[in-house]
């Protein structure tokens, strides 16, 4: 099993998917997958490559996810060896995409033949859900592909998203859920005027800071078992020409949420225009939802996951939801259970990105473990 | 004297003296003022023309301060008549420095050939101050002639500058002083990071809202019986980079204090670097003193100044310290009582600048009478 699952992930790196190419990636799967009887349907959208697999048409459906496209590799000269050149050096596998996701996408697929083989009328379906866009815009990709998949009724039990989760030790984190992204563009309209008659002006600065202070400083929750509290943070502030004899006549300021399930995206919504209707700002804001907040209680998919790292590493992995977002927000609409695993993310979307090559061997036979725990 | 002040002043707007240009304004002056044994010392520094003229050698020395110099026409098209036309409708001279301040300068003129024609062993001395960079970077202008008098120990007793001081009505506003200009550059020092781990960053404009909120609510003074109470006004602030994920590293912001005799440039540096000092910020500021305050209290210059434009136009001026900075904080230096008086200043520095002709008659008038107040 080691040497498919290493062969496979080189072969995967070779290839360069820049976001979003696909470059062949999802071909490579696909004849495989063909070979163990999956139907295969490719669901090109725009530029974006994806395919959804399945064997088996009983439930519980177990679903693998996971992107073949990848991050741009930065300044190649910087690179110890060529970024799409798969390297072994001291254990270590290097490429991009080796860690993220590429080692992911061979662990699935060469899982699924060793379980496969070993019980060729396994009992539920397997399916596989591959994009090529999510380290781009993702609307090309998983939202399209569970879309289709919603439209007609087809819904996932179980999901593993093959993200690199695994922090200082492989194995040692799973993801068993991801904050919301909420985001804000104010605008607080003021007075424009001369520096010397501020009486004649209304300086959105001056009225903009205390909405600020006390925005700053509140508590927007005290997270829950599942997740840390909600957090607010300005990414951009402006005002003024440049010109300093001049009163502007607006300020402009984005941020963004980072949000729990203590919050709803709703509640931080009113809660924010109610501090910015308490100070009496004239203002105009534009909400964008980038991400509901997902969680999987844990339950049989985290225990059967854990059980199977458990088993071929010896670690015992904790669950996590900290972290920026990924396609799981998007799966969570069809799928009650939907959890992350994968390798060390130490080196991801870095020069030099790279996979312990005994992790890429314990990887695949983490996610055959867990087809087993699942199905059998 | 009617003909004479408004012919002087058609000529004078004639030329085009585009700040820092004088265009041959001061000729005109210094031929007429050496008919009448005026000394001529002309102070070109840099790009700009200057003069000094004196006739007498005593005290009390009354001297007429103005600049030749006008702001920029603006858009061409958009005057009624050519700007540098001098052109009479309805009662009102129109061309750009018909107001600032080109009839005061004919007013200056023609007011010392009258008192000198009537009282040629006049005693005391009169002198002109004369720049052509006042609405320019004031630099090279007011300034030099200043530092040249002073290091020859020669000093003023009383000053008219003629800047267009009037508001609704000719002759209704005196300024006696104007408020200090004081500003300050400054850059909060913060830490970078992700949106989304907001603890392993320190955001600027976080931390910046609150000594923001405290500075824009603080009473600087309360005023005095000259000067309104002092303002901080910001007119820029600017933090990110656009980029919706990132925490800026640091921001910037720019203000700038108006103050009066209440406060000094020293107590109010003090007081704004406690409040950043006391809300913890890592902070560089960089100061910028352009104008102190300056005060005329009311007494000899004030008294024969608002006889004259009593005694001229029937109105009672108010004595007034409002409004930006003027030559006057410069020449405070060298001489203990400064005033300003001029026509309306509705329209200067706009389109269709003009100035009443009835007005350019009694303000020749006024000068005059002023020379005889304090003179005979
Ligand atoms: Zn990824
Ligand atoms: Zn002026």
């Amino acid at each position: 099993m080691t040497d498919r699952a290493l062969a496979l992930t080189q072969q995967l790196i070779a290839i360069d998917s820049t976001t979003p190419a696909d470059g062949g990636c999802q071909g490579l799967m696909i004849a495989r997958l063909e070979k163990l009887g999956f139907r295969i349907e490719r669901m090109r959208h725009g530029d974006v490559d994806n395919f959804w697999a399945r064997r088996g048409n009983s439930g519980p459906l177990v679903c693998f996810a996971g992107h073949t496209d990848v991050v741009p590799t930065g300044p190649r000269e910087r690179w110890h060896s060529a970024p799409f050149a798969p390297t072994l050096r001291d254990g270590m596998l290097y490429g991009r995409g080796a860690a993220d996701m590429k080692a992911s996408l061979a662990g699935f697929v060469v899982a699924i033949e060793d379980f496969v083989a070993a019980h060729p009328n396994h009992p539920g379906s397997i399916a596989l859900l591959i994009t090529s866009d999510e380290e781009g815009p993702a609307i090309d990709g998983t939202v399209r592909v569970v879309e289709t998949l919603a439209a007609r009724a087809e819904r996932i039990d179980y999901c593993i998203v093959g993200e690199p989760t695994s922090s200082a030790r492989f194995g040692d984190t799973i993801k068993n859920g991801r904050r919301g992204s909420l985001s804000g563009a104010l605008t607080i309209h003021g007075k424009q005027g001369h520096i010397a008659y501020p009486h004649l002006a209304r300086n959105p600065i001056h009225l903009t800071a205390p909405a600020l202070t006390e925005l700053a400083a509140t508590e927007w929750d005290q997270g829950n078992a599942y997740f840390p509290p909600t957090t607010w943070q300005v990414s951009n502030i402006h005002a003024g020409t440049g010109a300093t004899n001049v009163i502007p006549g607006e300020l402009t300021l984005q941020f963004n949420f980072r949000f729990g399930t203590a919050s709803t995206a709703e509640s931080l919504r009113q809660r924010v225009e109610a501090i910015l209707n308490r100070h009496g700002l004239d203002y105009t804001l534009h909400w964008t939802l980038s991400g509901k907040p997902f969680l999987t209680e844990p339950g049989t998919l985290s225990q059967a996951l854990s059980a199977a790292i458990s088993a071929e590493t010896g670690v015992s992995p904790e669950l996590s939801t900290t972290g920026g977002t990924s396609d799981g927000r998007f799966i969570a609409d069809i799928c009650p259970q939907v959890v992350e695993f994968g390798p060390i993310n130490a080196t991801i979307h870095q020069l030099n990105e790279c996979v312990a090559v005994e992790d890429v061997a314990k990887l695949a036979g983490i996610y055959r473990r867990t087809l087993e725990n699942l199905l059998l």
